[in-house]
């Protein structure tokens, strides 16, 4: 077993912050980890909160869903302060106390957001509803649907990244990205009646700005095409994803690039590659394939 | 606290049924919710009894497997009549009891359609197998590839929907979508010898009819390219997904949308958009793409 | 009762092995199943070996970071030692002893193998954080950027490959592949400062070289356009997926086949269907699309 | 393996409910087995909802606590009707529901009575703290104390056997009884402020009548000395257990046996064997030892 | 923090093997520890084989309890063997596999004994229910009753120790000496129609001998007086507790101590303390105590 | 459904705080629960740093058993400095920082404390050895003998006692008391080479002084007679329990009450009611018992 003594003796130090010139990119550790599980918890008690006779037990009926609303917002209240207090000092562990409002008021401000969060969700519900010929009710298109799972965690994150709370929606937004595929940034600006189709590998970027009656399908980029970088070789921080007008719909596997916009009503179809902008009630569609017999036997 | 109170009352009030108009959109609730772990668990005993070398605890040796499958029938029949008879009461309460089958009914004829499910499945092991030079054994494609992870999950569905059950069968489609990044909806019809390549961003709809030794590698879509409208404005669900005939390959990323049929041995490249009806033995490929060289050090 | 009794006494005969001539195909079970659990285990502590301030328990100080690298390798060294002994009969039940290395053999190598993995991911962390101006920290990039999961996971899996380590080194991939849909095969080979944007729906075949500082956006295939058969019809594993040299950027949704190379410092726009090889310097953009104005109402 | 074959198909059968005569006088199953978990999460409901400061998740203050109470009284009448069905149907598969209240009824009938089960549990809690010096609050006699756990469950299984359900009664003084030791049948009647010291080993039968203020110490027997058999020689469940009046003292280990009366404010010593009445103000004490000297180094 | 990190790194030094000439009484570890939990599930599939209506996963009806049966045996057989292998070796680490039989051996011995054990438990059941006016049922005795419980491990147990198994008899037995408080060594040798009342406290020592239709009560002692020493100091291991003969019964508290012999049909009293050997048919009370009035308010 | 709503809301009022004169007993809750996962977890951490090759992840040798020690007294620190805190303000919300130490400088002091904790249990660990013919090994007696279990807690406890920590200790004690029977109170003052046997029913008060050597038998108590009372009619916590010298035996059952010095060597036979002083080197003996023989078939 001295084999073993050794290997681990010397890999531990090899292993040590300081061994190897690339190994100090990083740091050695954060000081305020968020706590993976809470934050699945707080997402799971927003859910019963929001729709309560889907998510979390169910009531039996409406008059006793109103004693589960309240012991769940203030389990709520009670993990979202603790997990905000860590985001805020994710990334130094000094925070200016005069200019950064308390967790305590950042998790209150949030709840009084729910309401607003819930009347967003329903429209996302019906527009999704609308839009597919296989759903059979409200109730399944909650209960089923990747593109809702994806709109509750993108619409918490991004209420939460408006307060000002920093690495929490990221984790938020990409724990529905593990699951579903979609991949919406918190910072993304997204109206009502929103509705994205199968959703696989859709991806909203940091600055995109969409209105109302928005519908994409699966495989959509909306991303940024290029980015300048500043006097130290980082990238900027700025505009730099596509605007969606209001009733456009994006089909399969597109890819819209740029701070470009799409005008209201255009429908731009499947397998495009856009980088300028399109003007509104247009239709954009991939030049014709090229197509041919074969009798040879062999592939392409 | 007090603060905590007030907020926590407030919102438990504005988050009410009736507080706001877009909330009526949704139902309070739905009369009998699916209980997701008793159907992540009717799954896992199916693998187990059509699989059971790979799944579940393996018997030491063929002779005592067939007390597990035993052992495990049963549970299934067990938790397969009690969500059957969720799936029958998630639309509506009253349930006709003359035209419907009873839940007990249903779960003993899915238990009688699981031989021909498993040599469904074989087949399309063995299709996986021969595609893959990376591939090694037989049992390396059941153990790993997620491609026969949704396959098992789509035939088992597809049995279940063709037996009147509702919901239960997109729910265990949407298990395997939201692992595998494979969406294929229960409805659709899918043939012997199947097999899909990676797999992340399939999309097989509802109406598609798929014949025998189809292949399809990631990034597919098998979609609508737009639906009619009743008179109160909802889609009709009539057949609009396309018809795949026997031995077509369609490549990554691809696009085929509306109810057009590829005829048999067709090769569809990479990345096309497809809305017109292709003959059999065709080859498709995209527009050559437009190549530069640049030493201009920008992007695109 | 009795109807139960019936169909699982009949089920349980015909799901058995040599009922069904497809059965055949498959075996009955395999001899060496490794255990799923213990794999997900061993990227566990090896991630908090490796970044131990961010995964496992974080010790208090730098100081105490050593106990816990102790005992994690300790650890490590017993589940790998029985996982890869599971791998090494899973095939065959006899093993060569004289060709191959013992698991306890293995396993030290392994463990040796670490510092350089980590290194190896401190600049692909770097790559991820230089490209993308939403990310405001290396921690929340180790924390929270799917990309980086994937390469933890394909590291890994790589160094077991390369010791001659069958099935685990898939398993270990497929775990990442299924969070993140990014499909990356484990005898793939890829340099340093390697970064992928977003991710879902990216696929690196198995016979892939990857350069420095290379770039991929979600959606992107590096496959295999076709491959020969043997003698007995069964694929032959060669050389067969594309080259990318140092500092390519492959953008969303493009798909590369064959075994092509693709010049360094060349820029593959999105949507690209490319099997033909690209000199240095290269730009490579989908042809214009189709654009036309409507206001017919119809879709597409 | 095929010894295990042969072992288990011999002991399989060997071990089916025909195959000894011994094993007939054992049903080969009862109709409803109460679900052991659901009972204790019935009792720790119970807790949350008489001493919500103490058990199950706090409250922030006394105005939230109401919306926990809430909730918990509705779990717990969910459970409590459904293991109360159970328990109806444990010794008979046919219940007459003419002569027998449905368990929803008896449920509500047993949530009217918390607040009286409360009152007395108050009491207790008041004894055990006054007669303990090493006590230093109430709330550490709540949160610590044997007594007050099996006072609990014995409070809670009285008032359920008095409204008429069976077994569970039983196993929730069993569940006490296997964690404090101390077996109180739920048919006893104890009156009010009644107090256990220590408590391993106290045994208080079905028929027993304790009054006010009345104290125990740990492996006190309150038991039947003999009992009458009917005419098919089963035992006939008559009182057959002792009475004790108000401020009755019984010290460790002594054993009062029979339906006899102990006289208020007696005070019975330690290891006594008591067959007869007692006087009230009466003090009962061994007979003293023989005590010797010795150098013998011997033992006994 | 340094407090720490000097705390740490004394102190896991001062508690190294070497550090205190009393740590060296004790072995530095054990080679072989059993695991608790395979233990304890080992018991429970017993109790599921033993008695299938009422542990583990009650079958639906007789014919499918079969299947069950089997699942159970190999469950146990693969457990048990792995245990009986770990208690073989953790006296010292070479077993002479000359003159000892192999875990398998033994594994398959003890499940041919089961239909034994069965028919004893039954008349333990038997002889519980007959002696209790309070019990309702013999299913009532086997689901909620301790001495059952305890006669459970109790047989299991005796049987691996008569096949020559070491420790995990031992452990069997404690784990219901945890939950019920009775103390019976797996060496004892008891007969059939046995019961015990209550039992918190009762302890059977390791030589006991007790016939047919024996009752105990709760706290009752079948002990040792003193033993021998050997040349070495050490406690020689020699018939040293009590002979019961059939039909004797003890009451509660009662101490019986030393190698003497209780004749058949005796009853012995309460509190009792005997040291000397009691011929059949005799009846055997403590002295009448002393009793008082008392009007002082004092205790005693 | 209306009657539950109603019983509901009825109780939910009955049982506030206020609603009852006997109710305000009780405090409504109390500050800082201790939380009994992690107390229970600070036990298991203890144990497996005081006896590593028995609790806990055994290491592969003693080379590496150094590394856990390091993680377990680290992950020791951080929960018990968290628990202590919850002690200390229990019963006060404020805790005068001028006279009371530091969780964090209590904790630290208590790891100083294990090395003499883990000689006095080695010491323990061979007085239960050199006691029990029955036993075979050192090891059987750490893992297997309630004992040891027992007084493992209680030396922990005491030692926190001792740094002014409240409730946790007797916390510690019952967690030992629930699974063994025997209830030694944290402020006990107990000697090396202590032992019980069996266990089940011991009995330890609170100012007990018991010195090296000693031996107790299940079922002893060493109580208290009575107490006085303060001016509101509270005990008075004054030294109230027996005495023990050195090599002092007690056997089953018996009862030693009040501050009364049990001379050094003495032997207490079972069954003993035992109110006064025993010079050393004392033998004390039940009264010799009443026989009589019986044919009368009656019972007692």
């Amino acid at each position: 077993m001295s084999a073993l003594i050794d290997t681990l003796r010397k890999n531990t130090n090899l292993l040590s912050h300081s061994s190897m010139e690339e190994y100090k990119y990083i740091p050695p550790h954060v000081h305020n980890l968020p706590n993976m599980d809470d934050v699945e918890e707080i997402v799971k008690l927003i859910k019963a909160i929001v729709f309560p006779g889907f998510f979390g037990v169910a009531g039996i009926n409406e008059n006793t869903q109103k004693y589960y609303t309240g012991v769940n917002i203030e389990k709520l209240y009670l993990l979202l302060k603790e997990q905000i207090s860590k985001g805020l000092h994710f990334f130094n562990e000094q925070v200016d106390e005069q200019t950064t409002n308390s967790p305590e008021e950042i998790s209150l401000t949030f709840i009084d957001k729910l309401p607003e969060i819930k009347r967003l969700l329903c429209t996302d519900i019906k527009a999704v509803f609308d839009g597919d010929p296989a759903a059979r009710s409200y109730g399944e298109v909650i209960f089923c649907y990747p593109a809702i799972r994806a709109m509750i965690h993108y619409r918490i994150a991004h209420a939460l990244l408006q307060l000002g709370v920093p690495v929490l929606p990221r984790i938020i937004t990409e724990l529905a990205h593990a699951v579903t595929g979609i991949d919406i940034h918190p910072g993304a600006s997204i109206g009502e009646y929103f509705s994205i189709d199968h959703g696989t590998g859709v991806v909203i970027g940091e600055t995109c700005i969409i209105g109302n009656y928005v519908k994409l399908y699966q495989g959509v980029t909306l991303g940024a095409k290029s980015f300048k970088l500043d006097e130290q070789g980082l990238p900027v921080n700025i505009p730099r994803h596509p605007i969606l007008e209001d009733h456009v719909i994006v089909y399969s596997n597109s890819t819209i690039l740029g701070r470009i916009t799409i005008g209201h009503h255009s429908i731009i179809g499947g397998n495009i590659w856009q980088t300028n902008p399109v003007p509104p009630y247009s239709r954009i569609l991939q030049q014709k394939a090229v197509a041919s017999s074969f009798t040879d036997g062999l592939g392409i």
